[in-house]
């Protein structure tokens, strides 16, 4: 493999190697954090060439997304978020969040997920990296309110919690009681956070 | 050992018998729930006698305390929240709760317990019935409002994410805002999930 994979300019086509450059990617972003990851650097330990990594992935966001196996794209989610009326923002949060884990494949990543974050500090530093970038960074910008960033990271710990009793714990009555419920009752307590 | 530990009527003293005791009640706790583990059982699958339990536990709520090293006592909590003014209530709770995780050792018992809630599905329903019995019920029974079992699980939705959001996962600028602006912020909230 090894004279192969060192090959520059390899052409697509090899059976592993998007999932080689997944995992070049998934070791930079462990090892240098995800704003010292480029592109560049991650075909390069990969061992091919960049515009084989440009072939796969259209950005260094998207291989976040793939490395970390991402149930759903962060920046859709940002965009969701800032997209519409300005004192529903927290209802629009609830639900979007509230959706992926309810579907029962978003349910198993985010479980998945949330799992390696908690277990290992490795995944803790770049999910907290590339969340920052993808969601807290663009939504701060867009919300242009005083402490956006504090507000954001309010927001992140109010969903973190919901979602961690609620699948992770299954502390009742949150476990089971129905999802509109649970975004009426959260929608108000996020727009505080945000617009408070 | 054993015939020794099987002898009813064991006075203390034995170098183990007290670990020994809070090691039957985990094994209980964790196979029969909270609600079905009595001081009475714990002895005899300790194989002491049931006064020796009581001249080392006051009550079931203790060896739980104990079995699950809990950092503070979930009683003092709930006393805590429900003794004083009723719109400063959430202040209390962040207050109180954050308390603990600002001491460095409640905060390395209380990582120490997170990661085992997460990680084990055995802790998780062990500590989900312990909470339920000492903490949700009786807050939820003192607050009387409609709902109060939902509304005191919200709050262990904010309190378990801005928890694991600051000092597990050390998302900033959560991670390292002075505690006294975090406080600022969570208090109104967790009013709100109570009396909103």
């Amino acid at each position: 493999m090894t004279p192969v994979r060192r090959t520059p300019g390899r052409r697509p086509g090899g059976p592993d190697t998007r999932g080689e450059i997944v995992q070049a990617a998934r070791e930079s972003f462990a090892d240098k954090g995800f704003e010292a990851t480029s592109m560049r650097a991650v075909a390069r330990q990969a061992g091919v060439d960049a515009a084989l990594v440009h072939h796969y992935f259209d950005s260094k966001d998207e291989l976040f997304i793939e490395a970390l196996a991402l149930p759903v794209d962060p920046r859709m989610i940002a965009a969701r978020i800032v997209d519409g009326p300005r004192d529903e923002i927290g209802r629009r949060i609830a639900t979007a969040f509230l959706g992926i884990w309810e579907s029962a494949e978003g349910q198993q990543r985010m479980r998945a997920l949330f799992r390696s974050v908690l277990s290992s500090d490795e995944v803790a530093r770049m999910m907290r990296e590339g969340i920052t970038q993808m969601i807290v960074v663009p939504v701060s910008q867009m919300l242009a309110v005083p402490d956006a960033r504090l507000r954001v990271g309010l927001v992140a710990t109010q969903l973190v919690g919901a979602a961690i009793v609620r699948y992770l714990v299954g502390l009742e009555p949150i476990a089971s009681v129905d999802v509109e419920t649970l975004i009426d009752r959260l929608a108000p307590v996020l727009q505080q956070h945000l617009t408070g």
